[in-house]
């Protein structure tokens, strides 16, 4: 009989206190005992990364990223090394293996490094003995042997990448919250906890501000399909949310939830003249510095000019600034405009693929509430729109009422006829 | 020409906060400027090391010797990370390397492992670029790639092994006191240090209790004839104590130092049978647990019966007195009796070898005093004696003024002939 193999994840604030070490020593313990095979992906203790990382900056105004990693990673080691000798405490076999001696090898960018190739011999050979392995996260090494930290949300996607690598059925995400809910509870206080998500409706969330999973993560795990859940690692009853392909008996509301993100800037260059190439000119100057632009609209061109919009992360803001001011010289352009009180609104739902009339019902809210939009953008199953930022709970809040989304959504599509009846037909 | 190459190691303290690593920065980069190429060897900053092994004794009461040895060696990353950033920010190049990274390899004796050999390209290639090396102390790998450390006193020794492996110059332990001293200044007010010491009477002064530098570190640089300078990383006049094989033109005194150590105890067995094999049979019994005895005597036999009396570190005493009940019961002896009221003073000096009448002198200054000598041993330039520990301090004072250690000696040795007039003859 095979064991089903779990990859479990747990966060900083999961692994924060001896306590709280112990408290996933014994949850990891249960899986284990009802005849699961483990691997735990840890996190550094909360607090741990951005105290190593004060102190460089400390001693340095640019500390080499290639140091900084090597600091980094000693956080993920300590909790690796912690969580082991807990599990040994209470009986259940474990070795802690570093990014090093999971063999996950990255690119040479360091403090954000691409995973190139996992050889994951050694943690298999400690599954193989049916002892847990205790992997410390966020870290790799790179070709020249040097450790390699994977940058924001880290330890998430180095979870799904293992998951991959040791072929897991599932990776469980621990954090401190249910899962992933219709709308951030801070703001919609009847917000729902969702028990199923599509990877594309994720994918679509996580990239607008669902702070539960990082973008790259949940790529990762629908790239490999490697079902996800996210739960909390304090309550064991809640089942959390699961993350898988969409299939045809999952539940597929139009709209999932709403989510917001005010972390957003807009820059409006002015009187830009119209002729063809400008855009790029702008734009790939940005790109050049790495910087990343979210929606982009021009207006109707009138009398040989033309206004372009953008909005970008506001932590870029300062620097993306000179860029624009020096490209919107060399293009003759009459002005340059910033605005940072500004958010963006977004509606997520696989469900709106065979739905219409989403976006009129957005707009109608929004209107109904006096809310102007001030930029749009689309895809297959999200609509977001960029309004005031002092605007944003109002917005959120109606939006979550309009699509009533604290009540489970019923089935929008049919069921696979006989499939339930009939297990021998295939689909 | 070819370029000075230096270890430098610093201790915990050394590096125990933002301003001290600044402070080491500095100076390893005074070095640097001035033509040498460094390989500095750092401890974890002064208490990580502490905290770590209280977070997994809290967890486990035996934590595993293997997770122990990755917990613990993130303590030196961390601290190397730090110092190669704080070069950087002042313009010295640095690349930090871990034990890993510099290829120390050890045998498998998780958290006091050996070292087996050093694999130095990297830090070779580092070097070679006369970029400062900065290398975590303490760690290495075993065959299996599992991160080992070498116990107490390691990071002296991973720098000696390291100053072998590089073919450096000279090793310089920088450390909170300026050298070593003819006896413990917190006892004997007036000790000078020491200029130079011979590799065998640093080898008896750290067996005996001088704490600057740990014997396996001494051994270590004897064995490779790699010089060693101990000396304070906060005052940069002081040249400090340098330590090397003894020379024809090196100062060599009757005496160099009086030592104490008061964490020894004594262990007597009375009313032994005096026939072979029994002293064999105790002290094979205690060995096997790896309990080391000191000084060892055996009374003159008296009506087929003898004492034996033994000293051990304090620290050993509690584990090793059922070992020897154990024992005195199978032999038949009448009785064993322990006393950790005892303390030895050790008086050191190469010069006795070529010098008679130095036991005698200690022992009358100790009875002049009116202290008991209970034990003794020497050896070729050492004389030890185990007294009442209440008479450590008066013992200590007493014999650092017999031997007028205070001043700087008088050379004992004669100049070799002409060696400083005609540097063409070879000795």
């Amino acid at each position: 009989m095979n064991r089903t193999l779990v990859v479990q994840k747990y966060g900083g604030t999961s692994v924060g206190s001896l306590d709280n070490i112990r408290r996933v020593a014994r949850r990891v313990k249960m899986a284990w005992e009802a005849g699961q095979n483990v691997l735990v992906v840890v996190s550094a203790m909360a607090g741990e990364t951005d105290k190593l990382l004060g102190m460089a900056n400390e001693l340095s105004e640019r500390p080499e990223r290639r140091e900084i990693d090597l600091l980094l990673s000693s956080g993920e080691r300590v909790s690796s090394a912690l969580l082991s000798i807990a599990l040994h405490a209470i009986g259940c076999p474990a070795v802690a293996l570093t990014g090093r001696q999971m063999g996950l090898l990255t690119d040479n960018s360091h403090t954000r490094a691409r995973i190139k190739q996992i050889e994951a011999h050694r943690a298999q050979e400690v599954l193989g003995r049916n002892h847990v392995v205790v992997c410390a996260g966020f870290q790799g090494i790179n070709e020249l042997g040097d450790v390699t930290t994977l940058g924001r949300g880290g330890s998430d996607t180095s979870a799904v990448a293992l998951a991959v690598a040791v072929k897991a059925d599932r990776c469980e995400i621990y954090t401190d919250v249910k899962g992933v809910y219709t709308a951030d509870p801070r703001v919609v206080p009847n917000a729902r906890k969702l028990h199923v998500v599509s990877f594309d409706e994720m994918l679509e969330m996580a990239s607008l501000g669902a702070k539960v999973l990082q973008l790259r993560c949940v790529e990762f795990a629908k790239n490999f399909n490697i079902p996800l859940v996210v739960r909390s690692s304090f309550d064991e009853e809640d089942e959390g949310t699961y993350i898988c392909k969409e299939c045809p008996d999952m539940e597929e509301p139009v709209v999932s939830g709403v989510m917001y993100d005010k972390d957003q800037s807009k820059i409006t260059v002015k009187g830009v003249p119209d002729r063809p190439g400008v855009a790029a000119k702008l734009f790939s100057a940005l790109a050049a510095e790495s910087l990343s632009v979210d929606m982009i609209i021009q207006n109707v061109s009138a009398e040989g000019h033309t206004d372009i919009s953008f909005t970008l992360p506001t932590a870029h803001l300062k620097e993306a600034e000179p860029i624009v001011d020096s490209v919107a010289k060399a293009i003759q352009a009459r002005s340059v405009e910033s605005d940072s009180q500004i958010s963006k609104i977004s509606v997520v739902g696989a469900g709106m693929r065979s739905h219409f009339g989403v976006a009129a019902r957005i707009f109608q809210t929004l209107s109904d509430e006096g809310i102007n939009v001030i930029m749009i953008s689309t895809s297959e199953i999200r609509v977001s729109c960029v309004i005031e930022k002092k605007y944003t709970e109002l917005a959120v809040r109606s939006l979550h009422d309009a699509f009533n989304l604290e009540h489970e959504p019923e089935r929008v599509v049919e069921p696979e006829p006989a499939s339930s009846v009939d297990p021998g037909d295939t689909v």
